[in-house]
């Protein structure tokens, strides 16, 4: 995308959503009343000081809530706003002729010649300013946010140097910032060896260790860390190195763990409390053991899979039962998930996944915010956080994971405001 | 989803186009000039009482056109309007509980019992009204609009009763007339046996050909004439009454065909000159010569090969090798393929069945148009043809069929007027 899209005027209302949003339908598992809505009862969401107060049905609204303004729900869908908790969403360049010259029957050599792969990202990634990688995320984001995303999880990984993890980790702050949306960064340096250490592995996880963890950290850039163990990218050792240096630091882990092989790195990451492990298509039943016993969310990227036309399935069934959590995310990247639609992820992960459609819609909420750390703040629709919602209209919540390629949202409310121009 | 969709203001600019569209770029092989590009150049379209008059380099506009209003386009990339091939878009209620229902472990049988199935599309569509029928068609429309659809195809088949055809074709109609998009309408009456008519299959093969098809075409409401032929639908020798049917009243013929199994229902479409045979997962060697032969478009439709976790792919590289043109299209519909997104098509097209992104790209669109019987007025970006056109924020036409999920449109030119609000 160029920048001629960044410049587009996006005629956003940017109201206050404070009031009493009436005559709404709440989604079952996704809101937790303070008064229980009987069945087929419509309900009200107070919101106050961008907050929401209350949650409950229309007929039990508080006394004290006749006065403020009021939104007329029009019978529409509520849920919590939506959570993608796996992004590289700020990167420079795209992949778009290598998707193509793929396709043409380009061997991966003739790509690499081409200049293409991870190396490509990584260069367009160096070569651009802040100001560039915020312009060209900005569509991509707003691609989400459009669908009700609230709240996203944005990795660094394409610099591979500190200042140019630096430089995506400060464009993913400031697209939280300006954008109004609840960002939550992770420092993803152990993402690919970068060119200038080939051969080198263990002098780049040292520089990571000492000196890009600590001084990102000491920048206030890094919620988090996250490692690529696999063997293609970093091993378990080297990824143990990585999460003590985390730890020394406080920081929460996730793990991008066994996506191409079983690594045994979902072990490791329970060990460390990780938030999360993401991809895990061959993940082992100890894998799934040790997540369940550590509280660790299973990131599932139906959109990496469909891309890559992988055929080993995460083992759902097994996650099920081990009752581990399951959030499911974009993993929007430029090289194996361009994808720009959390629904739509929903969608694959019922298809293709054959997740039901609860937990799919807890995934994208609920577990997904949980992967974040988030979870007394998002993914949830129930009083005492900050009001994130959206408005559907849907008479099926089942609809949200049924349909695919559109953006239904009808109102958004982000962070205490009205960010759709198309409420009621 | 209901009906407050249905009311949300658009905000649409529906400003005349008319004036020189200069400073685009060309996307390869979708666009006729009227002097060739040099590589690199930017161009101009012309539009002049709503038909392009004029394509070819910004540097060689006619000297006349000087004067005309004019319109920057930034350097954005030009296409033709995108055409959806084959949608059955007009329908009563939806079916997200059977969808939700079947991931949760419902066999056939109890999603039959609990009324799901096409007989409760039949159901839902008989009970609508025609204000209820394009109430809920429209934001099905709109997600398709907004993403630069230009022409679209619309099938009857869930009324299966000549009131209740008439009601979705005349439906149909108003779509396009309201929306100001090209609407091609497809007489799918063979679509399933309606429960009325259990065991009776002929009979209601006779009921087609002697009384709803004609009908049908004396009202104007018939473009070309559909018949889905596979051992769960209509038989071979029952496909061919309804083609001689429409042959007689001189109106081209389409099929779904070799979706399940190889019906040799290609052949016979060959026969009858058939715009398109379409799904044609099971198509034989035979089958595509047939085509080759006749000139029949096969139209491809990814969204229902994902949606139903098909394996069988479709004969691609016969199809190629043969020079079959190939379109891509939604198949929107409640059962198979809930898709509200062409560019994903194309995506899927590319990702699943291993298109080109050439042959993705002339699939939504010249291909497509040839599946409609549109070839010679959209399709191609080209003078004297309608002005329908769009402009995109990418710098690679490859990039409208790599990224996935979004309504990237910056542009969109549909019938001679500016129907895009964020044009520049
Ligand atoms: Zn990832
Ligand atoms: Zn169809």
């Amino acid at each position: 995308m160029n920048n001629v899209a960044n410049k587009q005027s996006r005629n956003l209302a940017l109201k206050s959503a404070d009031g009493v949003w009436h005559n709404l339908r709440l989604a079952d598992g996704l809101a937790r009343p303070d008064v229980a809505v009987p069945v087929g009862a419509t309900a009200s969401v107070v919101v106050q000081g961008g907050s929401v107060r209350w949650v409950g049905p229309d007929a039990s609204l508080p006394a004290d809530c006749a006065g403020l303004p009021r939104h007329d729900g029009a019978g529409l869908l509520a849920t919590p706003g939506l959570v993608d908790c796996h992004t590289h969403l700020v990167y420079g360049g795209q992949r778009a002729n290598e998707f193509a010259m793929r396709l043409a029957g380009a061997s991966y050599e003739e790509v690499a010649r081409a200049g293409g792969g991870i190396v490509s990202s990584v260069r367009a990634t160096r070569a651009a300013s802040e100001d560039e990688l915020f312009a060209a995320a900005l569509p991509r984001l707003h691609s989400l946010l459009d669908e009700g995303v609230c709240a996203i999880e944005i990795k660094s990984g394409y610099g591979l140097a500190l200042e140019h993890e630096a430089k995506q980790l400060r464009v993913a702050r400031r697209l939280g910032r300006e954008l109004g949306v609840t960002v939550r960064t992770t420092f993803l340096g152990a993402h690919a060896l970068p060119p200038e250490y080939a051969g080198r592995s263990q002098d780049y996880i040292d520089l990571i260790c000492r000196e890009m963890l600590p001084a990102l950290h000491a920048e206030g850039l890094v919620d988090a860390v996250d490692v690529f163990c696999e063997r293609i990218a970093f091993s378990l050792a080297e990824t143990e190195q990585v999460f003590a240096a985390a730890a020394r630091l406080r920081l929460p882990v996730k793990l991008h763990a066994e996506q191409l092989s079983d690594m045994q790195g979902a072990q490791l990451a329970a060990r460390y409390g990780a938030l999360s492990c993401d991809h895990i298509e061959h993940l082992s039943e100890d894998g799934v053991a040790a997540m369940a016993r550590a509280g660790t969310v299973a990131v599932l990227l139906p959109g990496a899979f469909y891309t890559l036309r992988d055929t080993q399935l995460p083992p759902i069934g097994a996650l099920r039962a081990a009752g581990v959590p399951m959030a499911v995310a974009t993993d929007h990247n430029p090289g194996t998930s361009p994808a720009l639609s959390l629904l739509l992820m929903a969608n694959m992960a019922c298809t293709l996944f054959r997740l039901t459609v609860p937990e799919a819609l807890a995934g994208i909420t609920t577990h997904a915010a949980r992967a974040l750390g988030l979870q007394d703040t998002h993914g949830l629709l129930a009083s005492g956080r900050p009001a994130n919602f959206v408005l559907w209209p849907f008479s099926d919540a089942a609809e949200l994971a049924y349909w695919f390629g559109h953006k239904p949202a009808h109102t958004i409310v982000r962070q205490g405001r009205i960010v759709n121009p198309r409420h009621p």
